[in-house]
């Protein structure tokens, strides 16, 4: 194991952390905010654990996808766990573990909350809040891999361990320019984002964090009431944006060198179009009996629609309230997620697409048992490799699941409480129904179902297999027999 | 496609339900019903129905895992529309998709009735529900396999369809003998438990049909409090029962050739245990807090667990009322289920053994690439083709599970009724939570959601791909150019 490049991109982020944690210092000079020495100590302590720890750069930088998964399961760790102190020391999140809560719910992009009072907390606060969403979204070591030089095929073993969705792609050959342009387009997003919302006479700090809140589908508001005082134009904004962003970012790419009609030349993009779609029109429906107007049903339908698919996770109304057929249809979506290559999380469409064909596959052998017959995806044929992660993505993710409900369980709430709060966790949506319904929040939960539920954010964000590999007994044989090896050769 | 076999036995079927038919006739003729006449009129149809069909004996008797199949799935269908004649003809359940979704949840060995008062039923109405468990239990091809001479490729195709669990293994080289001894230790074991409830002075209808519900791991009850009005001892005996009928078979006849130690030698066995006593134990020390006794808390949480994992279905106490810890225990022992070979639904705890393993494996891929990592299973290595059937279940598992959901969420009802009911059709348990729960029934839900019930039900038994490559196009454009080139060959 290649324990000297570890250390050294670790160190790398911190120091990135670090430099990040300085623009909430900068609103806490523009709001005067005393509570911005809090994160002017936490960007310095970055800084100094970071230089300590990449000290040496390592003679040799080739790592393969099992250092790449550490690498990426240790960073999010850490990140949480430095990005937490400015709360937690400011006092404005006294307890640990509601701290590390929040600020993991914030880099997963999960937007659940411990706190039942979010005006309360300073500005510098709320933008590290929603600025965590930011980062996460896109991914801090794809934003490394932007800046960093580092060589090809071990860069691409970082991206395949932090990126989202069954398969990476490239968009140009060299892993350095394709993190720059996924990271240029997200950033010209957000901003065209804020600029519209600010039009529509929004405060400028309200369009900011919502934006970066809409950009890494986070979900983390900056009112109690999450976006439901809001004009409806406002709301429509966001709409748009939270599709938008839950969009492959290949297809914007596609657009920048083609045209516009290619980003529906993505067979992934087109089923989950199809998905937002059919999902606005069964709820707009079910709205029309009891809403004000057939616009308000309209805006409230797609407005949530679109926040749980990209699982963002904001409300313009408390879904809870609303009937058992419309809140199944927001649980199934919760499960579906967006697509691969956005920032969303839960299963990703292309993920399910893959599923679907591969039982189509399945009974085709039944019927024609000798005849091979290839899963095509995007007009391409899907290697058994990555129909068989599909499968093992599956699997795992059940399994966690059902663990999860059943630690859980063990507060004695009701099912759909325990069931939506492990379900909105791991897909990394943020409200549930219930006791964790959109007008409420995590703070009720034990310590205990905090740290279950943390590691589900984790788990989900990274996609399983990066989190897992830290537990498997096979790594750690192979970590002590290399310190060993070292000893010896002194 | 070998139309003219797949005839011929679907014939074979008829003719051997019209001769079970005969049995409930005898229990009329005993309790002197005028109902009988019913189960008569349906042997008769049944039996001149299937001697129609099979009137010609196909020259060619080889078919395939395809033809098996489509054999298996349409028999079951066959079997459930002639069976619920009686009740429909009767007026005993007047209405013809109740009568269908009473009879489909009998030979499912489900146990969920759309009934509120079983106690007003005849007695032949009453044995025919459950014998209809005891058939559908092991399986009535299976049944057919025992009697019937057939090539043993070609009959092994069926058994592969209709048995449930990852892998079908033979107990002997013939698939004859096999079926034989199957049904020889279904048989036995039935018997014993009659005489054990009778011993515990139970009447002996009750105990004859309630020990077919339980070998059949169906659950119907004769009372409307299921089994909570018997002695502690007789619901002692049907959970112990519930526990053996959910072993995998192969491990009695292990017994039956080597010692009772052997039993244990089966690592599918022993997990079933060890969640069996686990389960049982956090739900005991849950009830402790407010039972009347700790003999009862132990009575009532071993004899639901057992119900729950076996997929039996019967209880002794309204267990909707408990805390939400055993509740959600008692849920996800419903996806459990419990051995393959059993005659329980649910997903096999064999199968959810090679999905934990085949993500280790995949676990063991990321860390050592270019090593080749073997799932090993009672000691043998498990064929990539048996783990990628048990991924290709899940998958299809939890498409169907979440269409169906979505099917039944159109009624309007909470999610946990909606989540529940399905669950516990697919996974052939009988009763769920809220307005499924063990007290009520599913006589509410219109005939839409029985619809998708009934096809939950059948898909479950059957394990997902029989039935449901009745709808593969692939299929039809196969049969339809076959019937043209029979013409054109003419």
């Amino acid at each position: 194991m290649n324990t000297p490049m570890i250390k050294y991109l670790l160190g790398y982020l911190l120091k990135t952390e670090g430099l990040l944690m300085l623009l909430p210092c900068l609103v806490a000079i523009i709001y005067q905010e005393k509570e911005g020495f809090y994160y002017l100590f936490g960007a310095t302590l970055c800084a100094l654990v970071g230089f300590m720890i990449s000290r040496r750069k390592p003679s040799n930088t080739v790592f393969y996808l099992k250092e790449g998964c550490i690498i990426t399961s240790l960073s999010w760790i850490l990140m949480s766990l430095f990005g937490c102190l400015p709360f937690f020391l400011s006092g404005e999140i006294p307890n640990f573990v509601d701290a590390m809560f929040e600020t993991v719910s914030g880099f997963t992009t999960t937007g659940a909350s411990i706190l039942s009072d979010v005006e309360a907390l300073s500005h510098c606060a709320l933008f590290w809040r929603s600025f965590t969403h930011w980062i996460g979204g896109m991914g801090v070591l794809v934003f490394i891999l932007a800046i960093m030089p580092m060589t090809n095929g071990s860069s691409m073993n970082l991206m395949k361990a932090e990126s989202p969705g069954p398969s990476v792609g490239k968009l140009v050959p060299k892993i350095r320019s394709t993190a720059r342009i996924l990271y240029l387009i997200y950033l010209v997003m957000t901003i065209i984002q804020i600029i519209l919302l600010i039009v529509g006479r929004m405060p400028a700090f309200d369009a900011v964090t919502i934006s970066l809140g809409t950009a890494g589908t986070g979900g983390f508001g900056i009112k109690n009431d999450s976006m439901a005082s809001y004009s409806s134009y406002v709301q429509w904004v966001v709409t748009i944006f939270m599709i938008l962003f839950g969009v492959n970012f290949n297809a914007y790419y596609l657009i920048l060198i083609k045209n516009i009609k290619s980003i529906f030349s993505l067979e992934e993009v087109r089923y989950y179009f199809y998905i937002v779609i059919g999902a606005i029109g069964i709820i707009f429906v079910h709205l029309l009996q009891t809403a004000t107007s057939a616009f308000r049903a309209l805006t409230d339908a797609s407005f949530q629609v679109a926040s749980i698919i990209s699982t963002t996770g904001y409300a313009t109304t408390d879904f809870d309230q609303w009937s058992g057929t419309c809140k199944t249809v927001l649980v199934l979506l919760m499960f579906t997620g967006a697509c691969a290559g956005s920032t969303a999380g839960g299963m990703k469409v292309s993920r399910i697409t893959i599923l679907v064909k591969s039982i189509y596959k399945e009974l085709h052998s039944y019927i024609h048992p000798k005849s091979v017959h290839h899963i095509k995806m995007e007009g391409k044929k899907i290697d058994d490799e990555v129909s068989r992660g599909a499968n093992a993505y599956l699997a795992t993710f059940i399994i966690i699941f059902a663990a999860s409900v059943f630690l859980v369980s063990f507060e004695d709430y009701d099912f759909v409480t325990n069931f939506t709060a492990v379900a909105t966790a791991i897909n990394n949506v943020g409200p549930g129904l219930a006791l964790v319904g959109p007008t409420c929040n995590f703070g009720f939960f034990t310590p205990f179902t905090k740290l279950v539920l943390i590691f589900d954010m984790l788990a989900g964000r990274l996609e399983l297999f990066p989190l897992l590999l830290l537990f498997h007994p096979a790594l750690w044989k192979d970590a002590i027999s290399n310190k060993k090896k070292k000893k010896n050769s002194f």
